[in-house]
């Protein structure tokens, strides 16, 4: 199977705004509130971390259900994240930038038992994306 | 410095889109291409990934370009990475489900020389809160 290559070309509005274009044409518009210094207009990056995590684990979740042939109603996601702003900002240099951990909740629609949603979830995150790039270390080549 | 927390709750529409909404009541949509069997109505998971490195990277460039003491008049970025749909889809247990790297090339729009940029783009790699979600470990607890 060929390698999927994704992308964005993303431009700053300001120093706290930027405006991602994928290659299929989508705008995101990421951006911090007003009370860190931002214009507001739209979530910021540690927001869309987790809301990119909700979506992939609702893929994955629906393929793999499909797969274990369990009717998938729908599923619900609560996820959270603690960060300690410190080393962002320039005051620690100790402490890890991003997020600390990550919680998800995940609350699938479906009259599967116990013992098969035990089974579906740990395939789900074995086969996310989104959750293996988090959960593992994941070269970042950043150049000028 | 306190831990600052962020959350979304996320709910599907369908077996490929979620509509995932922050605590600051933004509602970020979550979905796949029609060709990969979605309804194509927002960009896929691991657009956002990248979309959130580059607003993120976008804020700390600006932060630390103003500690040094460089006008920063914007910035562009070109994010890109490639993953193995088999362990997604079921057809490999050996590879892993995310990208396996990820590319970025930071455009600054500034009269800093060489070497004030290489400090400076080493400083924002290091305090990015998303660089390092996505290139250390993270733990990701997921639970029904």
């Amino acid at each position: 199977m060929p390698l999927a290559k994704f992308s964005v070309t993303s431009k700053s509005e300001n120093s706290t705004k930027v405006v991602a274009e994928t290659r299929t044409g989508f705008k995101i518009i990421v951006d911090e509130p007003k009370n860190q210094g931002g214009t507001n207009d739209g979530p910021n990056p540690v927001e869309y971390v987790l809301a990119a995590l909700s979506g992939c684990l609702n893929v994955v979740g629906h393929l793999v259900a499909k797969e274990m042939g369990i009717e998938m109603k729908g599923i619900e996601f609560e996820i959270s994240g603690k960060l300690d702003p410190a080393k962002f900002m320039g005051q620690s240099e100790e402490k890890r930038a991003g997020y600390q951990e990550i919680n998800a909740t995940v609350k699938p629609d479906c009259d599967a038992d116990e013992a098969a949603l035990e089974k579906w979830i740990k395939a789900v995150e074995e086969r996310c994306p989104v959750s293996d790039n988090l959960t593992n270390e994941t070269p970042v080549n950043i150049s000028l």
